[in-house]
C-alpha cells in the first residue's frame, strides 16, 4: 500500500459501491482517504467527494489503477 | 478528520441511510457525534436532530460538504 | 453523551426498531440502559418497557429528544 | 443488570426469537442463563427450557418483566 | 455449562440448525464439542456425527436436555 | 481437535459450502488446511483442491469422518 | 501459506467474488495482494488487476492452483 499513497486507485465497497480517486491515506483497519473520488452504486455514477474516509470494514478490495501501480 | 471538525459532513450509514450536519466530535470507532444533522432514509427526509451520535460501525463512509473541506 | 444522561432519548437500532425513554446509562460498546422506554417496530408500537438493557451492537444512533438536547 | 439476578425478564434476540424466563446470570458479553425460560419464534411459542444458554451476541435487548424490575 | 459435561444438550444454530447430542466439551468463545449428535437443518434430520466441533460465533443457545439439567 | 490432524473431516461452511478432506491443520480461529479436499456448494460438486485454507469465520462445524473419529 | 508465496492461488470471496493470480504477501488477517489478479463475479469476468489487496474479512478460502501447491 506505501507506494499507492498519491496514487489513483479503484476501491470495490459491500453494497455494490465503488470508489475511485487518489489515495491520500490509510491504516492498520484499511480505513481509506481518498481525494477526487468518483463514487459508483450500482454502476451508475452518485457523485464527486472532494475527499472522502471510508470505513475500512466495509471495503472489499484496493487496485492501483492501470498505469499508476508499481 | 481534525481538519474536519466544526465543518459539514455528509455522512453514508448501512441500510440506506444519510446524515448530514456539523461534525462535533469522533472516535477510533468513527463513532461521530452531528449537530443539525438531516437524516434520509432510502432518499427521504426522515428529519432534524439537533444533535445525534451514530454509532461508528455503521458508517461507509465521511466526507466534508463542498466548500468546507480543505 | 454524559450530558444526555437522565434526559429524553431516541434510539434507532437495527431491524427496523426504536426505543424512546430517559437514558439511565450507558458504556463504552453503547450498550444502554433506557427507563419508561417506548418500543416501536416497522414503526408499530410493540409495548413499554420500565426499564430496558439495549446491546450497544445493534444501536445505530442516540440522539437526545428535541428540548433535551444540550 | 444486577438487580435483575433471580428475577423474570424479557430478552429479544435476533432472528425473530423471544425468551421469557428468571435470569440466574450474565457476563461482559451478555451470554445469558435463564430458568424456566419460555421460547417464541416468530410470535409462536417453541417449547420450554429448564435451563437455556444464550449467545450474548444476538441479544437485542434484556428488560425487567412488569413488577420485577427495580 | 460445567455442570452440562456429558449431559445432552440441545443447541441452536443459525441458518436455521440444531444439534442435539452429548456436550463434551466448550470454550469461551462457546466453541462446543458434541459426541453422538444429531443434525437437522430447516427441521429435517440430515444425519448423525460421531463427534463435531461447532464453532461457536453460530450458536444462538445451549439447553441442556430435560431430564439432564441441574 | 488434535486427534483429528491427518485424518477426514467434514467442514460445513456459511453460504452452503462443505469441504471434505484430510485435516492437514488448523489455528486458534479455526483456519483450517485441507488436503484432497472436494468442495459442495449448494449439495453440487465444484472440484478438488490439492490443498485449500478456509478462514475460520466462515466455518460452521468441523466433524471427523465416520471411521475416523476417536 | 508460506509455500504458496509468488505461486498462482484461487481466493473466493464473500459475495460470489473469485480472483486467480500470484499470491505476493498475506498478514495474519488473511488480507491478501495478489499480483496479475483476474476478477470473477458471480462466474462472469470482471477485469484484470495487476495488483490488487484483498481485505482478509471478505476471503472464504485460498487455495494453490494445482500443478503450483506443495
Amino acid at each position: 500500500m506505501k507506494n499507492t499513497i498519491e496514487k489513483n486507485v479503484l476501491v470495490d465497497v459491500k453494497g455494490n459501491r465503488t470508489y475511485s480517486g487518489v489515495l491520500e491515506g490509510y491504516d492498520v483497519y484499511l480505513n481509506l482517504v481518498l481525494k477526487n473520488a468518483n463514487e459508483m452504486i450500482n454502476g451508475e455514477v452518485r457523485g464527486m467527494h472532494n475527499r472522502i474516509l471510508v470505513r475500512g470494514d466495509n471495503v472489499i478490495f484496493v487496485s492501483p489503477s492501470k498505469g499508476d501501480e508499481q
